[in-house]
């Protein structure tokens, strides 16, 4: 779901857009402002060239970056549990300071005056930087009314194999950058700001492709080869902000919620299928992601057909097919934004790869997003019996904080 | 030590040089094929352009690649135990199945025919495989009287907190690229060759700069903020060659030692201590690297004056200086060429990083190299207070192999 060039790249009409300084300007990383402006591979190309490090997303605008941007080739995510003694002017504090650090980060400044900037030289590479506030923050900061309802805890889904200790967490910060030190500093930096406020709970980090690495802008593979997020929501769908960004309650609006899954991939069974089989599995060719409703002349962008059949009446997208069964059509029209990025942590005692993806999907509500697609998933779906679900977290990911503010303002001081 | 760009970059009057296709063509990365021509920086652009992904790196050649070409974004090291019944054919066949699918995928080509290559459309994204062989790998395979005296076990060293299970190893491969997916697949294609030959004994994961992420070319930063590998033997360094690379025995002749360390930094207690400290621990400045004996006028490329005074009288490189402790003056000449990898794999149980270093030093000889500079350093070294040497492998990298030929051809086949 490293869907690079085809996530959706700015938010339409707010201020922010991307800019590039120094040698190689002129390339738009993000929004076109004003309007969605349609793919993000229209605007972002694949090679940054010199302004790879250059290339900036403003913090401040009036949606959070991290969610409509290309994923970046590393992405860091760390979950935290507030302390019992912060309360919700320590909530507040930590969010402002966290806010200032990721502003100027994501400016290409040191994260505050006399800060010994590990990444120095290194522009800010595309940093963006994400909070989400989780359903048990709202008991501890003494804010327990204004608990969204959509923060309601996932259901228990069929095979599911979670993790309490990675799962869950009252803060979630996610951190992506096109370079890696640039990522993991400004991760060190938030974690620093954190201490006494808040523990870390879990940190997991990713990777999605770096941008260069194709000749031309592609939607991204994952680890298991495939063309990943190519029927994302597109800006240009007219009901794409009702999908992705919520309306309320409040402080909430214009915020989005994040569902979070490590999904382990079962790869070397996977890796022992023939490729007929692994693209009947998905529903979609692995050399080019065409659907496979579409014959030989199909392209990846070709429109799914769910209804085609061959000349023997056989469906060509199978029944338990991962794209018949995720698909909106299946599902009462859930739609979500998946915006996730590979992940290869070394090998499991068993000697299996500990890969997978960090799946992580956007949606005005998971309860007509994420929820019914995965319980569909969970229990049809051919390519379930190659996953593990092992940790799982929902987050609230409140609007964008203006110039002077900071995210999750209007829930603290509202 | 991720000094992307000072590390040489190539191999002087061999056949290895990059190749650049597509778009963006006339960058080249690596060497200027038939003279060293100075520092990497000056051939390989800190932006690669359209050409990341395109950027080649022959497998064959005189040389193995991933020891003088500049470190790329992301590495995999991985170490593998041969198992008791694979003996000397098993070995050869191993090593040829190795070497024929580095060779492909170095080339942008598919590992091997039919094979689903999960980074299909990015390009190689220069990618090197490097091949190693530990002490243990010459008994297994009924090799022993051609174990190099030079793969002696290194001492133990005063502060050594080393991990048994994360060190040593009978085989090593370093795998690099610019994209990760590109790393991580090129790792699994190789893991999977040595099913029933050889068992995963570690894998790590590195990284060094993005390409591009700085405006110019400049040497990398590590996890603790220093420019790191400055002062790097040069190839155009008279001696550059008999100090990075074996003439013997036989099969080794032009073939390298690599020590391997994972050294954790201590990075809580060092990001608390004052920048004047943080520079005279290592005896450079951090803002630009410039030597402290140069003054407020050297550049990074000043050379090193251990004797300089301030008018007090005082030594401007401290006695405990990491770059006075190091140098080759101090060590009767020992030289390596540094080129490691920073690390970032989350919170340790007590909160603290779990980052630092992948340290990787080439030489012609350990015992002129590594082990009489870390017997210093360990002892009278003021950088050795934040650091932990956690793990420890030393490996004999061969030659590289012909067309046609594999890497250990030589030692398997003479
Ligand atoms: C490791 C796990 C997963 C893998 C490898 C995977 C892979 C894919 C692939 C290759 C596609 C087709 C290309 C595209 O449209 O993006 C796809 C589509 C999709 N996936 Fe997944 N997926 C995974 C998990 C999930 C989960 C957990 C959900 C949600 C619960 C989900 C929801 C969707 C949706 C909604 C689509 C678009 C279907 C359509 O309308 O055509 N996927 N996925
Ligand atoms: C995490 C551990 C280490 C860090 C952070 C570190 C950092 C540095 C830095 C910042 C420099 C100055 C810039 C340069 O010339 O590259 C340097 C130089 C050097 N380091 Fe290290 N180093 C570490 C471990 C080691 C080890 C284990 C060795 C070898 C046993 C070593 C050998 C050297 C040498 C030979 C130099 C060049 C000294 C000179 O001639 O000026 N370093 N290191």
């Amino acid at each position: 779901m490293s869907g690079q060039s085809t996530t959706p790249a700015g938010s339409g009409g707010l201020s922010r857009r991307a800019v590039l300084g120094g040698a190689g300007a002129g390339l738009a990383v993000g929004a076109a402002g004003g309007a969605w402006g349609g793919r993000a591979s229209a605007q972002a190309p694949a090679a940054a060239g010199p302004g790879l490090g250059a290339a900036r997303v403003p913090f401040h605008g009036a949606r959070q970056g991290g969610i409509t941007e290309p994923a970046q080739a590393r992405v860091e995510w760390a979950a935290f549990d507030l302390l019992a003694s912060t309360g919700r002017d320590g909530l507040a504090a930590l969010l402002r300071g966290w806010s200032a650090a990721a502003a100027r980060m994501a400016a290409g400044e040191p994260a505050a005056e006399g800060e010994n900037q590990i990444a120095l030289d290194a522009g800010p590479s595309s940093l963006t930087v994400t909070f989400g506030f989780g359903a048990g923050l709202f008991d501890k900061a003494g804010l327990a009314d204004r608990r969204p309802a959509a923060l309601a805890a996932l259901p228990a889904f069929p095979g599911d194999a979670l993790d309490p200790a990675r799962s869950d967490g009252d803060l979630w910060v996610q951190v992506g950058a096109d370079d890696a030190l640039v990522a993991v500093h400004a991760l060190r930096v938030l974690l620093r700001l954190a201490t006494g406020l808040a523990a870390p709970r879990w940190l997991m980090s990713g990777f999605a492709r770096t941008p260069g690495a194709t000749p031309h802008p592609m939607t991204g593979r994952n680890l298991m080869g495939q063309v990943d997020g190519t029927n994302n929501p597109r800006p240009s769908d007219p009901d794409f902000e009702a999908a992705v960004f919520a309306t309320g309650p409040d402080w909430m609006a214009g915020g989005s919620y994040a569902v979070l899954r490590r999904i382990r991939m079962l790869l070397e069974g996977w890796d022992t299928l023939p490729l007929d089989k692994q693209e009947r599995i998905i529903g979609r060719r692995k050399s080019d992601g065409a659907p496979l409703s579409g014959g030989p002349g199909a392209v990846e962008r070709t429109p799914v057909d769910l209804a085609a059949t061959d000349p023997d009446g056989v469906l060509r997208i199978a029944p338990d097919a991962h794209v018949r069964v995720a698909a909106a059509a299946s599902n009462g029209g859930a739609a979500m934004l998946r915006r996730g990025f590979s992940f290869h942590d070394g090998l499991l005692p068993d000697g299996s790869p500990d890969a997978g993806l960090l799946f992580a999907a956007y949606q005005a509500d998971p309860a007509r997003g994420f929820v019914p697609v995965q319980q569909r998933l969970a229990r049809g779906d051919g390519l379930s019996r190659y996953l593990r679900h092992e940790a799982s977290a929902l987050f609230a990911v409140p609007p964008g904080a203006p110039a002077g503010g900071y995210v999750g303002q209007q829930l603290l001081e509202g």
